[in-house]
C-alpha cells in the first residue's frame, strides 16, 4: 500500500507525532554539529539575543526531518521516496527550547514528472515545524519519487 | 581581533580544513535523524538509486555547519556571529560516501545592515562543500553578525 508519485496529490497536508526535545539532546547535537556558546553554554546563552539556550537551528531542522521520515514516509501506507533534490527558503521563525514538543505539517505544493526517467517523479513539499500551535520553523523540501507505474 | 560585520567584505572567500565521514557515522546520524534504507542498509543501498550506502544530505549539511563553525566562526580570528536567519538554495549535487573527506568554501556574497538594529547587520554567505576538488552541495546562509560599533 505505499504511495507513489500517482498517490499524492497537489493540496494534501500530513500530520507527524509530536518529538519532545531534551536540554542533554540540545547540548549533545550542538557540540557535535554547531558548537556556538548558545547551544551549549547556558551561562553563555543567558548574555546572547536568545537569552537563553535554545536549539541550534540545524538540530530543529533534523528533528523535523526525522518526524517527516518515521511518521510520513515510513508511517502508515508510506511513500516510495527515493532521495532528494535539495530544500529552499528554510526559515526559523522562533528558537526551539528544552522540553519543546515538535510536530511537522507537509503539504504536497507541486509534482512535476521527470522528463528524463520514466520510473519517478519530483515532489515540492512545504513543511511547518509547530511547538505549541506556534510555526517555529518552515523549509520547502524537493523530493524524488517512485512512480507506480513507468511509462514507456 | 574578533571579526565583526564591519570586517566583512562581499567578495571575501574562507577555506575550512578538512573533515573525513566514516560509514559508522553516516548510519549512526541516519538512524537518529533520517532513517532510509539508502542511509543505514548496505544491502537496501545497493537496490536503491545510489547503488550503494550514501550520507543523509542533511548529515552532509550538518558535517558543513560543523566545519563553518569550528574553522571559521570560531577559527583563527573567530566571527561575531549571533544567530540565523535560514538559509536558501540547498542542493545536493552528488551523494557524499564512507571515507570521503569533505571541504567548505564561504563566501561573503551580500551584507546588509539591520534597520531596526544598530548593534547587527546581516551576512549572506554562499557555502559549497567539496570532495576531492567536486562540488557535493551548496547552500545560502543568511547569518546575524554583531557590529564593531553601534550607531545611534
Amino acid at each position: 500500500m505505499t504511495r507513489y508519485y500517482e498517490d499524492l496529490t497537489v493540496g494534501d497536508t500530513y500530520d507527524t507525532g509530536g518529538y519532545t526535545v531534551s536540554k542533554e539532546e540540545i547540548v549533545e547535537f550542538a557540540e557535535q554539529f554547531d558548537p556556538q556558546p548558545f547551544h551549549v553554554d547556558e551561562a553563555a546563552a543567558e548574555e546572547s539575543m536568545f537569552g537563553e539556550l535554545v536549539a541550534s537551528g540545524l538540530h530543529t531542522l533534523c528533528l523535523s526531518v526525522r518526524l517527516f521520515v518515521t511518521d510520513f514516509v515510513q508511517g502508515g501506507e508510506g511513500v516510495a521516496n527515493m532521495g532528494g533534490l535539495g530544500m529552499d527558503d528554510l526559515r526559523w521563525h522562533e528558537p526551539v527550547r528544552p522540553g519543546d514538543t515538535l510536530r511537522v505539517r507537509a503539504e504536497v505544493v507541486e509534482k512535476t514528472p521527470s522528463e528524463s526517467r520514466s520510473d519517478r517523479g519530483y515532489v515540492e513539499f512545504h513543511r511547518t515545524v509547530h511547538v505549541d500551535g506556534a510555526e517555529v520553523m518552515s523549509i520547502t523540501s524537493h523530493n524524488i519519487v517512485r512512480r507506480a507505474e513507468a511509462e514507456e
